[in-house]
């Protein structure tokens, strides 16, 4: 899982000036050392609602932020894979599952942090799950034993309701974020 | 339209080693001068195919790449706005439109330049349209008219062609590239 914290830092001091370059219409943040435009991009996260014989694949998180709360195999798409395959990555590293996709569930808007996350519909192609290096733990949930309060972030919550929703449905129309909702804050328990 | 183009190159001589920073797993461009980690994230493009009565919009690009061919309006999405934010901003800066979005059409990948495309479907608010300054002018077409041999890229033929399959249906499931299609070549003809 990989939704802020896991880009490091630079490693050297590197101080930026906002401004706006020239020829383009939007400032940037720009390198006061050597004047190298950083272009920050809305970033794409690529997970799953991975579903196995009626139970949901959460994974309890190894790392900040949200250390220990409970999220879905989700992460930051990389540079040369598409979006499924962004989503299958994640499942792999985060708990060691292989899952076919079936259908996108949802398209949740973060745009305080500039995030745009595709959760898809998915099921476990091999009955196997395991701890990745970036969860301390993983299990397979019944609807009913989702641990709701201890859930990482609200897309967590939202994608999990949205799937329960549609549960048993072929082809659905997908999910934006619940009205209102900007992901600053945690629902209540849908359960 | 921002396709690819529009992202100006640094102005001063800035290069790059790829090697993989501490605390990551991919390697990355680090800046030899600064030692700055140039994250390159996949691009997320918004756009939309608007429709007015019956008629499609589409813009004829003034800059490169494809300058003097036809476009859908879309671009990159900037920070702190939502998908569909973008892809409004873009139809009001590419053909000066106030559209108002239905939903999504599809979900293209272009691995190729790390690109994910956001297609929602769309109609004008205001019937009026005219040339932003990345236009050289913009049409409103009927499908037997669409200028297919001077499309701008294949995704665009794609988006037309998909929209197209689903007029006048309420609730659609979106399209992802058509089989085997990863951007790198243009269609032929649908009409
Ligand atoms: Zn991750
Ligand atoms: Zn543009």
């Amino acid at each position: 899982m990989a939704w802020r914290s896991e880009i490091p830092e630079p490693k050297v001091d590197v101080s930026f000036t906002e401004r706006v370059p020239e020829g383009d219409d939007v400032a940037r943040d720009v390198c006061d050392t050597c004047g190298f435009i950083h272009y920050v991009n809305p970033k794409i996260v690529v997970g799953s609602v991975v579903e196995h014989e009626g139970k949901i694949l959460l994974c309890r998180r190894a790392i900040e932020p949200r250390k220990g709360y409970w999220t879905l195999p989700a992460g930051y798409m990389e540079k040369g894979e598409t979006t499924e395959e962004g989503a299958k990555r994640e499942a792999h590293e985060e708990a060691l599952a292989h899952i076919r996709i079936h259908d996108l569930l949802a398209i949740y808007n973060i745009p305080r942090i500039s995030q745009v996350q595709l959760m898809y519909r998915a099921s476990l192609s091999v009955p196997e799950i395991g701890a990745g290096p970036e969860s301390l733990e993983v299990a397979l949930y019944d609807w009913d034993d989702i641990p709701w309060d201890e859930l990482a972030f609200p897309s967590v919550h939202w994608a999990l309701t949205h799937y329960r929703a549609v549960q048993g449905q072929e082809r659905i129309v997908p999910f934006g974020n619940p009205p209102g909702e900007r992901g600053n804050r945690m629902p209540l328990k849908s359960g």
